[in-house]
């Protein structure tokens, strides 16, 4: 079993997070994304799209979706539990995994790849070329406000996003909110609550994966 | 248990084919997208995303993500497995779940979104309003193009899109290919095996839910 990692992107730190917070260690191979390495011949051939992270099994088979990479380590080391202890529980948590990847995390790299000057004519990771679209990086940095208002509303009185314990769901939000920081999108004074999860969060060790 | 609903949305059809191959039935609430019942106040205190599906449990919790929704249904109603059978099917499952999730319907719903003239200034559902962008219908097109023929590749020679029996992730690609169809991006003459695949799967009798 192999990881192909970079340690500067934010998607696959969500994987090394999940690792550490099982303790799990996978060998792994650093590709250079800001080199081009994932443009290589030899980089393709492991995955067409480009991207990492991806996950290759000792049959040869691989996975490139963090959600399926970090399914598979639940499934294979079950503790601790990070997607949730029963039905609904599991489903509440991907539930919230879920919704903020979809309406916080791609909105976060919107607002990144549509403006980042270094991504000019690449404002989607993968094999094909996309021009920036500047209304884009605008509109993800509307909905990331609105999230930050909506999480800090969820997490009062709250220690976790999605259950009693730490799970996927604040893995997700944590490299979320870490992200955005990095375009200067900051969780606002007010948001108390979101504040001291964050506080709370980022003091694991696993934060420093 | 409740389920809200609309039937002629493409995001709720792909819990309605989900529980139709499990063969549950849950109690159902219609809740009229094209009339807006989705911003009246009695529905936005049922979800305040104002999006449907929602799965209500009996204690009053609700979730609203598509994925949570089968994941719960699957944890309770594990035959027929649509998510996989073990740890590695169950992660090549995902992957390919959510890779067309990500890299397809939302392309499709980008594109029918930011075109359609009832959705101007509603180029996202959910409670908050946005401009449509007409360059990111154009890039939703073009990337359903490339969607349409990485399928076809996969499925030269493969019965179903990620396992050797039908999954969560045909129903995924089945609800984005109709979807797609909608905007009159229909899957090109020359995509065999990916033709071939939507004719058996579109016979089963689940795809009428």
């Amino acid at each position: 079993m192999k990881l192909y990692d970079y340690q500067l992107a934010p998607n696959p730190r969500r994987v090394r997070i999940f690792l550490a917070e099982k303790g799990i260690t996978v060998p792994t191979v650093q590709v250079d994304l800001r080199g081009g390495e994932q443009f290589t011949p030899e980089f393709r051939s492991i995955n067409p799209e480009c991207t990492v992270p991806v996950l290759e099994f000792d049959d040869g088979r691989r996975i490139a979706e963090v959600i399926a990479i970090c399914l598979y380590f639940e499934l294979a080391h079950p503790e601790p539990a990070l997607m949730g202890v029963n039905a609904q529980d599991r489903a509440i948590v991907a539930d919230w995994h879920h919704r903020i990847e979809r309406q916080a995390f791609w909105a976060v790299a919107d607002a990144f790849r549509n403006s980042a000057p270094g991504l000019v004519g690449r404002a989607l990771p993968g094999p094909d070329d996309y021009e920036q679209i500047p209304a884009l990086a605008e509109r993800g940095r509307a909905r990331i406000a609105r999230f930050f208002e909506m999480l800090d509303g969820r997490l009062a009185g709250r220690q976790f996003v999605a259950s009693d314990r730490y799970t996927i769901a604040d893995i997700m939000a944590l490299v979320t909110v870490n992200f955005a920081a990095r375009i200067n999108l900051a969780v606002p004074e007010g948001c108390s609550h979101l504040r001291r999860w964050h506080e709370t969060v980022s003091a694991r060790p696993s934060a420093a994966a």
